[in-house]
């Protein structure tokens, strides 16, 4: 394994003991996360992929909102560490805010338990819960508020795909569609950002948040001035039902204005990269084709995820030892 | 463990990498997986009935439809295996055919796992999913068309209960009910008739299909002539909402034509096997005292049916080294 | 580990196969189950919380009615022994006594499992459950009938919170709240009487079985006099829809009689025991700011109730042998 993990008493991860926001990480703990992710990613190739770094720990992942990618990719991840893991699941509403959810998270805490991934559909909730417990708290996504380990592997897999050490330093990164209500847009923009991307948010004006002032990026409504000059193009995805209700005359004149269409594929740069965070409305945000190009980049993120999901649990799990089979 | 592990190179189960219909099996695969299975329920015998042959492997069942018997059969054949499995439920509405189900397959497949066991209520998707993927995928049902692991634990338990090397060869076989909506019934045909035994099916006209051309079977509408002569009574359950809607005059009379009734029970040969896919209506189309017969293998069925898996998701994952313990 | 464990053949617990009721331990079973929880407290605090007492061992925990708070911690107790646990969950109605229910844990015995975990809204579902099966049950709560482990964990908490080996003998213990419905109150009287505890019962009459006749128990209506004199308040939870309904004027009324609010804990023992078996009704049956009282032992219910769920199922399914990790 690499020298990253030989000073664990260094790791600011391990200092922060939750991972709540990207913004708590800053650089150094994501480039910590980034380096151990390169090991799980070989780890992952092996033909028993799996390592006991995480034997006897238990993780409980709290859903209290339904994303099936998201959780199966958590417990595999805690799997291949050898943790045990238990899920919980229940709907925002009857786990709303204040005692009831209180209690549930004391109760597992007092439990023993090592770590909570939680999501739910409030902002926010993830503090709270680190506030309660004293095991390591997750988030694994707080309504439109911030969603970490996504950002995280997002930026496990631009730096994979560019030169050895080139880094996300003055890169051109263009985050397309409904940046208002994006818990991935918002963990994205400063995750890209601290790694030294130059971030531009394209979308109409009623997707975005009623003020950017102080967001590191630039604004645009034009994705096809924007797109002949961004290495990574990253769509969002558009949730339809809420878009045209009330925000979007149609979704037929959004992905006019803003979907990667096939016709607008042909403005990309040779080399740029297109990322979703899945899952993908085709012939909406994405031409349905173009899921499958070289430059796309939408299954390396999920397999990614996978091996940055258990460099975070390792980091505040582990003891720093051997991660060998 | 037995000779029949020894050249994995040779076995026409892991030359197929999907378990999709009992036809691609072929008598070979049929017997390779029935030779394995036979180590299996060794293993099943000891004191830990654990191997660690699968270790490091991760398998997701898909259930897209409810199925406590055949999840927890195949959960436990993978546990048995020391394999991780991850249960992902979802009703078949919400992940009907086409992209939704696609992006969700795709997404676990890009995680890295190893298997996907896949319930569905549409006939073909094992099919479907197995063309998205690299994972092996296993069909555990899919609409009224195919079971193959019913069919496989079926041919398994009637040879267990023969004599030694009697093999289904010449085996008179009677499946009884509804054959038109039964998976069970389809794979069991391709199965039983594969290992040349003489099925024949015995149902009201309105619970046939509505053209049997092609299958290698004998009609029969009079239970009571085909009991003495069949060596196995292999009895269907009864949608019994469905029949009586529009198919059947009432339940009462179907159990008068077609029941296992106490006082059929009196034709059967000494030695018949009487046998059920359960769950079991009982007093519909089998006398509730029947089940506890010595000649009911209808709790053999079930025991086996974790080996018939195991030797499956071994001969699919397995790298054909070491069984022990 | 204690010579507790040395002779598993003098073993009450062992001997009985299942654990359906605390009155079926009597005093040595409960003090057997005691003591080897004690080892498991041991474990739980080791950096590796994992024994491999219960290798290759498969429990089914059969959830007919929500309960996280329990099925988590039999999970949780479980995964320490190094067990595989499979989880089933139905809601009582769709599994109600009879057929539905007896082929469902008959087909799940026939697959090999060694436990069943067995939570259901009606009284005396365990016992029917343990007269179809080969596996061992474990009563997780049974309609208002009983919830030994809960007893249990009870017991063991309030023997860790007294001076060594003084034990509960000459104890006096209030259980306070909704008997009538309180399966929890019913295991506890029971446990608490059989260790030689003096239990009164202090609720308004309408929150009283019909009878006590026979129950060890002293009853009364008079909260503010049982108070000084008791060494352990046990509150019990108040439906408060229920109550409200029918049986109570009011939740407030409750509160100012029944209730252990800020007020009434001045009348407490200076070294009073006050517990829970969660969720609390902060403000109703408990005054919020109490539960984090030194003298509260809600947070040590919870953590004991895995140490003492891990006894239990060693003492069912271990083989007698090394605990070491």
């Amino acid at each position: 394994m690499s020298g990253a993990m030989s000073n664990p008493t260094n790791s600011p991860v391990r200092a922060a003991r939750h991972l709540l926001s990207v913004a708590d990480l800053g650089r150094d703990g994501i480039e910590e996360i980034m380096r151990v992710a390169d090991s799980f990613v070989e780890v992952g190739r092996r033909a028993i992929p799996k390592v006991p770094a995480l034997r006897g720990k238990t993780i409980v992942s709290l859903f209290c909102e339904d994303s099936t990618r998201t959780r199966l990719s958590f417990e595999t991840a805690a799997r291949r560490l050898s943790a045990d893991i238990m899920n919980f699941s229940a709907p925002s509403s009857s786990l709303s805010k204040g005692e009831s959810l209180r209690d549930t998270v004391e109760t597992i805490d007092a439990m023993g338990v090592h770590a909570l991934v939680v999501r739910h559909s409030s902002a926010g909730v993830p503090w709270q819960v680190a506030s309660w417990v004293s095991a390591s708290v997750v988030n694994a996504g707080d309504g439109w508020h911030e969603h970490p380990t996504q950002a995280l592997l997002d930026c496990f897999t631009i730096r994979q795909s560019l030169e050895p050490d080139r880094g996300l330093e003055g890169l051109r990164i263009a985050i397309v569609g409904d940046v208002k209500h994006s818990r991935v847009a918002r963990s994205n923009i400063i995750a890209f950002s601290s790694l030294g991307a130059e971030v531009t948010v394209v979308a109409p004006p009623t997707l975005l948040p009623p003020s950017l002032a102080g967001w590191p990026v630039t604004v645009s409504h034009d994705l096809d001035t924007v797109l002949p000059k961004s290495d990574v193009i990253y769509l969002l995805r558009l949730q339809t039902e809420r878009a045209t209700e009330s925000l979007l005359p149609s979704v037929r004149e959004y992905t006019a204005g803003y979907g990667l269409t096939r016709e607008r594929g042909r403005l990309l740069a040779e080399r740029a990269l297109v990322m979703h965070p899945g899952p993908m409305n085709r012939g909406v945000e994405i031409a349905a084709e173009l899921a499958g190009l070289p430059n796309s980049l939408v299954t390396r993120q999920v397999a990614n995820g996978v091996a940055v999901r258990m460099a975070v649990l390792y980091l505040l799990l582990g003891s720093g030892a051997d991660l060998g089979a």
